[in-house]
């Protein structure tokens, strides 16, 4: 990652501090639209509000659609409804919809209330669509044309539309059904000869994809076809949309953010990470399971009290058993969530890929093992301590073995039941590892130093 | 994530398996390039080689670029180098220097023996850039007119070109020497008069990047400026070709996934957890200092050996205080290292985000504390055991308050010096997070429970 991005001066804010609203203005008229909705990002609302008011009218729109939705949105519900309203009027629908997800009930119906019925109706109907679906995060505006008509009237189309959509870098075909038929970039209008008809011309297989289709497909779909916009139909296969590739960038950078934020189990969106009690919502449940783990592993290791008490170094090396196991089955469940999220498992060879995870399990947990379990004799160096240190150097191979299997495995199996893998890495797994681990070190103790168990 | 997609039958390898040649071969033809080439991405070298033959030397090409290049390289060096260069003839200039860029050095140069001189200066010249840099993942191609030219030259220079650009949807305006003046839509051209100069019609403000600019922080100008090609230019402010908005969504999944396997320690490329020694070589070095951190705590717990003979209950929940610092460091440091990643971080609000974290911390720490610390009494209900689970119920919070402090402080401080924060949450910090939380736990210990220490 970059560092110097997040370091860039952030000029508003420190404007703001100073008060100096005089260079702020004229800052503010230095900035392009991105660069100031990118500084709004990261101040607090009532920052937000004096740095818009400051902003001429015409500007307000694409500041506020080139700001993070999460950060938008918020911010629009602090402002008058029929400010909300004449600033969303100036949007693209889905860009208007994407913020209005992040408003909140009650503010969204009084802001829908100060607009315009068609423009009501056009965003009633985009929020009706699942928010992770291609309906979710379509643009209802393109270009389309029918397959009798010539270049020249689709030229004549696009030369007399006032308002062109974001992207119109193609037109799209459809028949007296709205089915799509065919596809036609703009280049492919220009060599054409002007008579020519477009079923002529056009382009006859189209990628699309239906409005309910997961947003991480649609991305994947995008990503693998090299594609600018792609065609979304409804279930009558009727075109309703276009998905534009700067929403599939945003898409992919929000699903890795949900990957890690639920792999550390800490969460879906940074946004809720914000505040206190989002935090807290979003991670109280992860360490409860791990509490609960935890406190299984005390009462499991509980009949291992004696031999705790004959041999209480066997305590001072739980610690780094069961961390050493953690490790290892983090890489392992990383690895295969990674792997099975962007299609790089080959989920034919799951016997070879358990293999090598569990080998690479046993070769470092021996090598480790070796060098925890010889420190240990080191630090107790009587006969009683070779033993000492064989326990812990099996111990530590054996707690990564299991590691390594469990963390492997898990993931594996959540996939093949349809349970997103990303929860595999938690906490969760995270206990077991350190229960199964320990379990096996106290094991290992009670019959080879013959202490009580 | 979906899960659907990685599930999706993989015809191809059946049928290799079945070795039912002619259904194969049926199947090729069905199947587009792109679902040929993902499905290869799974297969190994001879599978790969023997599909590729089965393919009309058309389609060969296609599918091979459409491959993730961490395949379709080492693929490429199994091959015949005069087979390889004869792939590679078909390919954009950047598209084969992406995947020769994972062919290995002698590969490289026995390939490149076989391409004409031209190819192979055009591809040399792309291969100098950092494989990271907007220069590593730039094309050369790009429509270019001069400032005084009329729309009418720049749409039939468009309409003379055989082999247009991949992704050709803007004109780009280079001065006398090569300066980029101006940019022009092909929407605009459509709507522009013929005679009218470029100088009048191209849009003057081009968003645009130095060639040695990081690809993360191109990926975060295509994402915020919404662009489908971003201009590079040299040290001497000359154009020398743009990047494409599908290379950066390639990259922006990169690094999503560089981010993942280095919180980890899992390294930071999932082609090269494929092989065991690859994994080896990634992961050996995290788990080596979570052992020599797991063995300093060993030592620095050692003055304890008297405490835990006369309290051995208190080795029982040494796990779980140690994994609950570990789980809230991982969500601490997490939240902080994708939100400095993807610019969700209020940097210059620091102080807020300590104490918002180590709050979290405390709250939590006393919430559970008291669940695990009351376990603990339960389990052991006498007058020594009451103070016992306030010990655990103390070291516990303890645990998790500090935790939560490192979690939060390691990645930033990581970032002011200019390291990569990922590495913060790796085995290291999980490490000293646990000898930092235990060594508070045993300190509590021998003060409340007036047990050698």
């Amino acid at each position: 990652m970059t560092i110097t991005r997040t370091r860039k001066i952030q000029v508003i804010h420190t404007l703001l501090r100073a008060r100096d609203l005089r260079r702020l203005r004229r800052a503010l008229e230095r900035l392009d639209d991105v660069q100031i909705a990118s500084q709004l990002d990261n101040l607090d609302y009532a920052d937000q509000k004096q740095v818009l008011q400051l902003l001429t009218a015409e500007r307000r729109p694409e500041i506020i659609s080139s700001m993070r939705e999460e950060s938008a949105g918020p911010l629009l519900a602090q402002l008058a409804p029929q400010e909300a309203a004449l600033l969303l009027d100036e949007l693209e629908a889905d860009d208007a919809v994407d913020i209005l997800q992040h408003v909140g009930q009650s503010g969204l119906r009084k802001i829908l209330e100060q607009l315009d019925k068609d423009d009501v109706d056009e965003i009633e109907e985009l929020l009706a669509y699942d928010q992770n679906t291609a309906g979710g995060i379509m643009s209802p505006h393109y270009f389309r044309v029918a397959p009798e008509a010539t270049v020249g009237d689709a030229l004549a189309m696009i030369q007399a539309e006032e308002e062109p959509p974001d992207t119109a870098f193609h037109v799209y075909v459809v028949d007296d059904d709205d089915r799509i038929v065919g596809v036609c970039s703009l280049r492919t209008l220009v060599i054409s000869l002007p008579g020519q008809t477009i079923r002529d011309v056009m382009e006859r297989d189209v990628v699309h994809v239906s409005a309910d289709t997961d947003q991480e497909e649609v991305a994947d779909i995008v990503g693998r076809y090299d594609l600018v916009a792609l065609p979304v139909v409804d279930a009558y296969g009727r075109m309703v949309g276009i998905v534009d590739v700067d929403d599939v960038v945003d898409v992919i950078r929000e699903e890795a953010t949900e990957d890690i934020l639920k792999m550390a189990g800490a969460g879906e969106e940074l946004a809720e990470t914000r505040s206190f009690y989002g935090s807290l919502r979003a991670r109280w449940r992860w360490l409860l399971a791990a509490a609960v783990g935890g406190t299984a592993a005390a009462m499991s290791l509980s009949g291992y009290d004696q031999a705790l008490a004959q041999v209480p170094a066997l305590a001072l090396f739980m610690p780094v058993v069961a961390g050493m196991g953690g490790n290892v089955g983090m890489q392992s469940s990383t690895i295969i969530v990674r792997g099975l999220a962007v299609g790089f498992i080959e989920t034919h060879r799951i016997k070879r890929i358990v293999l090598r995870e569990v080998s690479l399990g046993v070769v470092m947990g021996l090598a480790y093992g070796l060098l925890i379990g010889s420190s240990s004799y080191l630090l107790h160096a009587d006969v009683d301590a070779l033993r000492l240190g064989f326990v812990v150097m099996m111990g530590t191979a054996g707690s990564m073995t299991i590691a390594a299997f469990v963390g492997t495995c898990t993931p594996l199996l959540l996939d093949r039941t349809g349970v997103d893998p990303a929860v595999a890495t938690g906490p969760f797994v995270t206990t077991s590892v350190d229960v199964l681990g320990l379990l096996f070190y106290f094991w290992l103790a009670s019959r080879l130093l013959g202490v009580g168990g």
